[in-house]
Order: structure tokens, then C-alpha cells, then sequence
């Protein structure tokens, strides 16, 4: 069997255009390390999808912050990567958007037939509006929207819940908290048959990165910081994760999805890790301890991202920059998901899971 | 709503019965510690399962090594409990069933109404038999079957998911592996949208805790041996344990679920760490590293139960009792689930997660 085309059920006419059945028809607004790698992710697990289960997800448009190119029929990865390196745009492409202005963005998501908007464009945090806009406008419009920008959940996500339920389509956000690190997946699978008492996690890696050089190097704060930026962990502005801001977007989509808790950003009592003390990790190291950049949740109400100590040696005490997460259940007690918070590749995994999930949650031929 | 007495679809005759829309009905073998907690569970979660999903399963039949008990309408666990307290088997309360011989399970399962067998007696690997008829009677005569009895599937695991296919229902095993700590379900997940290329594990709370007793306290094997029976983590006899048997019987199980893979406990080569020598954990300690009872496989035809060593303070590097699985992503990199692997409440835990996916997955009413 093509994937690339599938058997029609008997070429069907709706208003004189032959119906093709699209597989999952993608628009993908973003083309940064995280778009590109589910571009190519695509291509490359078509045919196994098509094979397994029926599925084989096409992008018939894409959106960067220069251009977009947009084809019915579905985009080829290669040229929009081409174009991409060459133009710094998927405008460049040949089936790019002549006259295309940034603000366009919502309003081809809305004209454009597709199954699924896929929102992977940088999560700034100081201005949700944009990406904001592009899920309203997938969702409004009866797309399934699924979500690697953290920015509008943050502020928003009990409102986009709503949107999304009101148009009974889905919001799927695997991506936002571990990267292909199942973090919401298991939480689901963990509340089935036990109940999610607390949740306590490392969801920042530049964060851990610097503490745990502080902690096992003993340097100081602006030394670890200087490590990581130099590592390509942390940006040269790393205020959105010192100051707390990337955890508390993720502690705010985690306590709305594991415990249909209806918060934002703003009810996050955030304190950051800026200038912390190398005295203060070093005490805690001769307590056995490891201070660690920390959102909490509960049933009992806390809702809180701040430093805090983990036992050193236990499955908390994670090195580097990888992330864990820790469900304290009523019945089953500790359970510890560790693994890599962040990366292109890895994000673009997290996004054809979703598509995957969306696919075998949704009726279909 | 009153969970015992569901609304009923117009009291439907058929056959001169009144039928009741039973909302899933439960045959449960094996009354120790993990039966008595799933016992307790069901009842303590009926009523939010009902409300949440409309699930609310019934206890119709339960059996021991010593009696029975029958109910078409519902066996009450506080009743169950008190005539195993006082009299050792289930057979000893108000609705046992006069004249029961041990060797009538299997007949027992094939000739009461029910929906799901959940097969919890302990896994005895040296006499698979036993559970083995009572899961073929389950799925020969059309029940779904939760098996937390690791025995049958590590002899036969692709013949009975055969034999589940066949008869078009469900064969569960999530207990099995981690106890509470859902490993299958994360495996799943991950699959979905990613490849896993290799599995490694620790998968025995006894045997991790004599090597962490080794390693960090400087014990011989049979100073930590003596330790682990003291605080009821070994069994007197702890062969199944230190000779790598029960390791493997989870290693066939994630396999073959895992991967596909159609094995069984005969295609993996085991190795144990029976007087495994302090010298040689000592020397991993010098090295940086820590001696596990690893079971490990991969797409790479891997199929091993063995000592091996893991970096020290990595995720893998657990304390204690507890265990912990790492799976290598193509692309996610390294996932790492850590949790306790054991326990009556958490296995009983197990077992209702694995009824609500056959409730989620099947048609009904």
C-alpha cells in the first residue's frame, strides 16, 4: 500500500472535487528546531504509521515567522527544508504564499482544510497574543490543536479546555512538559486505578544544570550560568528559567492535566533560583541533600515552583540537565519519570504522539 | 446513582431471567495479599469508577487453594476478609461453596457468568500448570483475563495472547511488571510516535536491595541475603530471586509485550548472582559504577538476565528495594521509570487499572 495514496472509498464527489481521504491533513505553524524535526519525523514514519494503524499525517501548510507555503495535496519536507536553509523562510518554497505578512497566521488556519494545527512555534512568555490567537483560530474552526508553546496554556489553558470541548475537537500537549518524555501520558495511565496525591518535579533542565554544577563542582552561580550558556543549555537572557517562569507554565499545564485543576499562571507562587547562594547548596550536600529547582502540586492545594531539596542519591537527584517528575499515589507511592526535558527531535516526537492519540480517539473510515 | 443497582436498560427479559446490567462482572483467584487488596479496592472504588465511567465491578466468584466462594449478584469483601481471617479460605463464609475441591477452579472459571478472570495466586515458576488452565478456561470460554500470576505467561505468553486474539477478548498482565509502577502502560506510550530500541532493567526488589546492601554498607552476599529475609524482602528460600527466575519471567513478559518479541522463559540465557563476591562490587564502586541484577532486550535480538553495572548516582543507580527501567528511545534518548516493584495494595492497584482499560476498550451500554 502507497501511503502517499491511499485507496479512495470509490471516488466519492462532494460540490464537483474529488474526495480524497487525507490520513490527517496537518497545518504546522512554526519552523524551528521543533517544527523541522516533526517535518521530517513525518516523512519518515508514514509508511509504519500507514501500515499499523490507517494513519498517514500530511502537511498541507506551514507557517514560519518570514512565510508560509501551503499545499492541499502536501508539502514536501525536503523543499521546505531546503528553503528554510537557503531563504530562512518556508515562503521561499515553491508552493510558498506570495504577499504573506506575519499576521496571517490565524486566519489561514482558519480557511485552510486540515485535522490538526500543530502550534510549534518559541514559547514567549511575555507575549502569549500570537500563539493564542493560532489555537483559537484551530480550534474555532473545528481543528484539533495540539500545542509545544507553553506560552498560551499558561495564561489561558482552563479557557482553551473549554474551547476545545465546546467545538469537540481536542487540545493535546505532550510536547510542553518533558519534551518525549511521557510526563502527561503516565500521569493518565497512574490515575487509572490509583489516585494522584502530589506531584513534585524537575521540569527546567538549564536550572538543574547550574545547581548540579554548583552542588558537584562547588562553583558559584554566574560560573555554572556561564557553563551552561556556553553549552547551548541556557539562552544568554536565561531569565524564563531562573526566575521560575518555564516551570510555572509547566506546573500550571500539569496540575489542569493531572488533576483538573482550572489555574494559570497567576495563581503560581513562583521564586526563581537568580543568585542563589553556593553556601546554600552546599549545605544541603553535607545534609545529604541536593537542592533542586522545584514545582509542586497537590490535593491539599499547593501550587508552588521554588527551590528545594531532593535526597541525594534518590531518583529526584537526576544530573545535568534532565528533568524527572515524582507522583506520589495513595496507593502505589513514589513513582519517578526521568528522562530529557527538551530537544528538537524529541518535542517532534512528543507531537506525533499526540497525532496518534487524536487518530485513535477520533472516528475514522 | 447507587453503584450496586445500576438503572437498569427496561428490565430486557431473556430467557425468563431479568437482565441486569452487571457492569462488569469479576472472577478472582488467589486470595493472599494481593487478592485481599484488590478485593478491598473494588469496593472502596466503585462508586467513584461509577460515577466517572460507569464501571462498577462486582466480585461474582472468588476462589483460594482451600475453597470458594459464589455470588451471581455480588460478593462482599468484608465478608471475604472476615472468613479468610478466621478460617483461612473464602470457602468459609456465608456463600462458599459446599464440597469444593482445589482442582475445580479451572471448571469453576469456564461455568460462571463473568466478564474478567483476574488470576492473582503467587507465581509459582517450578508448577506454571495450575494458573495456566485457569487463564486457557478464562479465555477459551470468552472472559478477559488480568493475569498478575507471572508464571503461565513467562512458559507461554505467545500462546495465550494467541488464544486471546482467537476468542476476540483481552489478556492483561500490567501487575506483573513494577507492580504499581505502570512499565507496560510507559512502554506503550513511548512506542507511540518513537521506536524503542533496548530495554534494561532492574525488576527485583530483593536482589537490588542485596547489592545496595553490598555496595554501600560493605556486606558480604550472605550478611545482606540474612538482611533482606529479616525485613521480609526475601523469602527464606530466595532462589526464584537470587538465580535471576523471576527476572526473567518479567524480561519474557516486557518482550514479548514490548517489542513483539514471541518468547519465552526458555530463549533467554540467565545468569544470577547467588554469592556473587564483595570484591567485585567493590571493585564497580572504585570505578564509579554499581552491580544490578539487570534484565535487558532489544531490537537487536538482546534477550539476557545477568549482572551488569549501571553509573553511579544515574537514574538506574536505585536504593533499596525499589526498581527502575530504562528504556533507549531512537529518538527521545533515555527514559527512566523508577518505583517500588512489589506489594499487595500496589499490585491489587494494578489490577483495576487493567479492568478499567478492558471497560475503555470494549463496547457497552
Amino acid at each position: 500500500v502507497n501511503p502517499d495514496n491511499p485507496p479512495r472509498p470509490g471516488g466519492l464527489f462532494l460540490g464537483g472535487t474529488a474526495y480524497t481521504p487525507a490520513r490527517m491533513r496537518v497545518i504546522l505553524v512554526g519552523f524551528g528546531s521543533v517544527g523541522q524535526a516533526f517535518a521530517r519525523l513525518v516523512e519518515q514514519r508514514r509508511e509504519s504509521l500507514y501500515a499499523a494503524m490507517g494513519l498517514s499525517p500530511r502537511l498541507v501548510a506551514v507557517a514560519d515567522t518570514r512565510g508560509a507555503a501551503v499545499a492541499p495535496g502536501g508539502l514536501s519536507a525536503d523543499e521546505l527544508l531546503a528553503a528554510k536553509a537557503s531563504a530562512g523562510t518556508v515562503g521561499a518554497s515553491a508552493r510558498g504564499v506570495p504577499g504573506w505578512q506575519p499576521g496571517d497566521t490565524a486566519a489561514l488556519i482558519r480557511e485552510t482544510q486540515a485535522d490538526v494545527v500543530v502550534e510549534a512555534s518559541p514559547s514567549v512568555m511575555a507575549n502569549p497574543a500570537p500563539a493564542m490567537a493560532n489555537l483559537m483560530s484551530a480550534l474555532g474552526s473545528r481543528k484539533h490543536a495540539v500545542s509545544v508553546n507553553k506560552a498560551p496554556l499558561a495564561v489561558a489553558m482552563p479557557a482553551l479546555l473549554e474551547l476545545a470541548r465546546y467545538n469537540r475537537v481536542q487540545l493535546r500537549f505532550s510536547g510542553t512538559v518533558g519534551a518525549g518524555t511521557p510526563v502527561l501520558a503516565t500521569a493518565r495511565t497512574l490515575a487509572q486505578g490509583d489516585r494522584i496525591l502530589r506531584v513534585r518535579a524537575i521540569l527546567n533542565g538549564t536550572t538543574n544544570f547550574i545547581l548540579w554544577r554548583m552542588s558537584e563542582q562547588g562553583e558559584a552561580y554566574h560560573a555554572a550560568l556561564a557553563e551552561a550558556v556556553r553549552l547551548g543549555y541556557a539562552e544568554t537572557d536565561p531569565s524564563a528559567d531562573v526566575d521560575g517562569i518555564d516551570t510555572c507554565s509547566k506546573v500550571v499545564i500539569l496540575a489542569n492535566a493531572v488533576l483538573g485543576r482550572r489555574v494559570t499562571a497567576g495563581d503560581v507562587r513562583v521564586e526563581g533560583i537568580r543568585d542563589i547562594a553556593l553556601e546554600r547548596v552546599r549545605a544541603a550536600r553535607e545534609r545529604g541533600a541536593s537542592v533542586k529547582m522545584l514545582g509542586e502540586f497537590g490535593v491539599d492545594g499547593t501550587l508552588r515552583v521554588a527551590p528545594g531539596e531532593v535526597p541525594s542519591r534518590g531518583p529526584m537527584d537526576v544530573p545535568a540537565n534532565l528533568n524527572a517528575v515524582q507522583f506520589t499515589m495513595e496507593t502505589a507511592g513514589e513513582v519517578t519519570l526521568v528522562g530529557r526535558g527538551a530537544g528538537g527531535p524529541e518535542t517532534g516526537a512528543a507531537i506525533l504522539r499526540d497525532l496518534v492519540d487524536v487518530w485513535n480517539t477520533t472516528p475514522h473510515a
